[in-house]
């Protein structure tokens, strides 16, 4: 099946292939009377755009927004926005290998084995290409939320972690791995060039934090503020895992270390003095900041060959080869997933805000 | 908003509370002509059922389940099939407690945020007694997927893991832990006998690994399968956390040690040297097995008493208080979790199965 | 496919067959902290109560309902209702020539070609014994909406319609009809008396009006409030036809006859001096009344023998017979018609109040 | 709310205003490997373009559909199929009059009420324009169900009806009203002529006609085939009804003249000796041709003055006006509705036809 909408009353509905003319997204729901204009979108998309540094794939892609509806007069009128990218610097290039075997790590066998058939040109819609179009949506969504204050952030390229202590938003834009400890910061330029220049990639963790979600999003059983948070980022390309609060950790905790005891703060509005929970509880916000960890899998192209079959030619019949993704690509997925992981958290609060008021009035 | 179907084509719809009279599920879009009876259900709701042992809630259900529509014949008609289950050991208690205070880590600060009103007898429909109406429906489920062999195991309670080189499925039946590993059973035994005696509780981690499953069921971009399971696993009671193959670890990991390298096999069918990727790749599945690990919070429910506040008085005025949950509850919930765990794998499954064909025939 | 949820944030599920144990419905997404208990819903179940006169089957149903879930001291809760009414009247009776052969104008042969198999027993799904659901979800809807005045009324049995100008909403619950003008009520009771005497059947024409609906409900483009109102009411068991407004007389109009000038009113408030769109433009109420008319056809169970053919043997041959439906039924369908009109209208439009806000606040 | 989604398994999703840059369409869900290039929508938009005769708007727009994504060495490639048709001819006009005060009949009142502010020009989103969007996709569909033939035709203009007894399918194409009864179409020229002159405008009654649908498509009980299309119809704009099969003409029939008698055919498979219920009972497909007809309401623009408001001013005070529609308009919109319906028609089937495979494999 294709299933290219997400959301349930803010739903936005993307498509677009890498090699394509055009991607792009359709943000239905929105609110009307909300100010929408190019340069509201723009900036997200230039924060995940390729070919800014050495750390990134060296597609140039200008990855302009374009409004093709939806609006009147700078503002939304609450009918579908239409949001559009040309891909513009589509290299030509020689695709034969890529459409004759499959590239490890890869959706190409996942497709194939599906469809039968695939567009092979830089991974077709599997590409991670089709995360600007979120981006685009979530720029939207996030005018939906201008009480919510989203900040994702790198947090550990291959094993190497962040020091806690040492965190600071400020450092996030000081350096291209949107890390908010400038001395990991250091320490991962050299691992990514090393990486790059050997052809290989890494793995890498993104956190997010949402301040300002105010108690009670969120719809009980089956669309829990964190089971659609848990489906918006485990559908980014490349992502394996995702922990709402302590995650993992917490298995391996007790009760007690695990508590997010309450009290009346100074202002008698309720106040915790832990959020283990990771503002969470039973489905519902507490008030509390939602954060939430992604791990992203190292890119899956590398130069080294890696063991792998040919598609079925006409009788059926695949054959053993090696291949070796040349090309562009980033070193570490996981830092332009950045802005990604970004949108689908203001793209999840902005459809549970409405769904709340839905029931709440 | 309240939201209580999951599913897309295969969909399903749950109600009741801890202590109100039954509790259910809806099975809609089960294909007709499967031999389906109660005694096709009961089995995984004996799995789950409270009361068996001294490591679960000492709350007495028989879990009887009971087949209202949907059915002729003994075999499913592909009309709805309603399943109704009847609380009977809702213990008169006192909740005078828990309808004027919190209980850290559990709904009860959230609902009252979100709702303004809830039902405060034994969590209402926060409840992990809603689980029993998923198992019910899991099983129906399986029924849809008979070539896929589902199995679930706790690998890890607290910080004290399985030893995977003493990992044997034909284990798992043999301790009240569900656990593949005879050693760490008994070494659970006793920790848990320990939290217990307590008053306190543990978290754990359960995997579960779906062998079978044949390649090509997902649907791209927002109904991969992976992010469908995330969304499964995520909104269960007490889960924090949920990896596919992995997960976590691939973020630590460089591209060639990730890769899942592919072979032609012996009977000239795709084969992968590894499982990485968990059995998905691009929200497909590959035809590898496929793995998901879901992490589970320590019970709230703990004798120490927890700094908590009270409900706002009819002034808005809340106070500092501390709660002590007494009553009956499982030390460790995960373990519990595995049937739940398994029956949302079923679900899964089934749905992407059904969908899969929808779009390919 | 089987879709038993109908609804886009207020959804309700029903499940259950003419003859199983019972049948019900799932009322997911009500505000929570309104009053409801079974007394708010019996009445309406009691409309459209069988065997309550001769004007209709002879099947003898107390239907009443018992709420299951959703409720907590006498209010809603906001997490899903569970609404149950036992089935008592399933007399024993030969089914015999109904599993052999297809009775024409039921869904019998529909049902197998679909499904391969069915639950011949009075029908089974496709009885209209399933509107019973509606009708107890509808009372629930009902709540949502205390604003807006639902009437339904039947307009027209076979070819003898109302008169107009003699139309007294207060005469409805005078007649066993539910019919407006008290002469016409006088002429149906002999023409249904004959009809049912002769073994025959008559169609009918029920009208809803819903007054007090807020300009502003709906969704363009494709969950327009007339769209959906249309689908509701297509879906009732017999019903062929839908019209909004003057309806197919506006086909025959001209663009002079069918404005619906617009004045100031004397408070200042827009007011319309006509209401030929029924209270809908754009797929958006307008203030104005909100008037449906919904075709029944008469009812497939007539005493005169009608060609039909037997379900395929085994070797998948057929043959010709007839068949003649004995037992109970209601010689006009139509107007035990009118409470599920009324219920669909309520809840469409409390589905659509909630939407609304979901978007606008 | 803003619903701009239409289907359950196939889904499409159209955006765009009258006015702006484009409108398009983003079809989901459609099967891989299906032949598809422009060539093959666009004779449809051809049909449905406006300007081509004295009878439709003089509004030129070419109408040339693109396709963005989707699609791969001239095949479906199983992802969404994005569809763009630019806006040529929205001719600069003076719009402050449309601004100011309601056009009675069309959606600007409406649009105010909810959006409270709406794009003016044309229209906007509830412009017919729209309905492009949707031919666009509905040529897709008709690839999806190749084994169906639909065809539409008027057969009511104003309160004048085709012969039926004349009625001949290869007519349609013979004159601008898609009459299948040459005798009627000469009368129509006569009378839209008269209309368009006078300024005034007619409705009219469209039926489709599908033909090869095989028995078994529908989705009980709240996605009825029958449902699902007459919400489909229904959400076209300026139709206020729809019958299925004898629709109305059921509702004053008795059973024994309603019954559609089932035979034995010639090669032993089932035969209807009637058509009734215009293939469909219970909601799902009989396996005769499935009837449908659709009352468009005459266009509400004509050029004789109707009284009316004015927007609220600032202060929230509205006066008596009275407007004109000036500009270019249809006489008769439900002439232009033909291959709208058509495409309704297809997308509707071609979802029920994926719906049920999903079931049934």
């Amino acid at each position: 099946m294709s299933w290219n909408t997400f959301g349930r009353v803010l739903r936005f509905t993307t498509w677009g292939e890498s090699h394509g003319p055009a991607l792009g997204a359709v943000v239905d729901g929105c609110p009307p009377g909300i100010e929408l204009d190019e340069r509201a979108i723009q900036p997200f998309l230039d924060a995940r755009k390729p070919g800014q540094n050495r750390f990134t794939t060296q597609r140039k892609e200008p990855d302009q927004v374009r409004i093709l509806s939806g609006t009147f007069d700078g503002r939304t009128t609450g009918t579908p926005i239409s949001l559009m990218i040309e891909n513009v610097d589509q290299r030509s290039k020689d695709y034969s290998e890529v459409a004759k075997a499959y590239r490890p790590g890869h959706a190409d066998y996942a497709y194939d084995a599906k469809y039968g058939f695939r567009d092979y040109r830089g991974g077709g819609r599997s590409s991670a290409r089709e995360t600007a179009a979120r981006v685009a949506a979530g720029a939207v969504a996030r005018l939906i939320v201008p009480e919510v204050k989203i900040t994702a952030y790198v947090s550990q390229i291959g094993d190497d972690t962040i020091d806690r202590s040492a965190m600071n938003f400020a450092e996030i834009g000081n350096n291209p791995f949107f890390c908010p400890d400038s001395w990991a910061a250091k320490r991962w330029e050299e691992k990514i060039d090393a990486a790059r220049k050997a052809g290989s990639s890494l793995g890498a963790v993104v956190e997010c934090v949402a301040e300002g979600v105010p108690a009670g999003l969120g719809a009980p059983i089956y669309a829990k503020l964190d089971a659609d948070l848990a489906a918006a980022m485990m559908g980014i390309n490349a992502v394996k895992g995702v922990e709402i609060g302590d995650g993992f950790g917490a298995a391996a905790s007790s009760g007690e270390q695990n508590a997010d005891p309450m009290r009346a703060g100074e202002n008698g509005s309720p106040e915790f003095t832990a959020n283990h929970a990771g503002g969470i509880a039973g489905g519902i916000s507490t008030g509390q900041p939602v954060v939430c960890r992604v791990a992203f899998k190292p890119t899956s192209s590398i130069l080294t060959p890696v063991d792998t079959i040919t598609r079925p030619d006409e009788n059926g019949n695949i054959e053993n080869t090696e291949i070796m993704t040349k090309g562009r690509h980033d070193p570490c997925v996981g830092i332009r997933g950045v802005p990604v992981v970004e949108a689908m958290m203001a793209l999840v609060l902005a459809d549970h805000k409405m769904l709340h008021r839905a029931q709440l009035g």
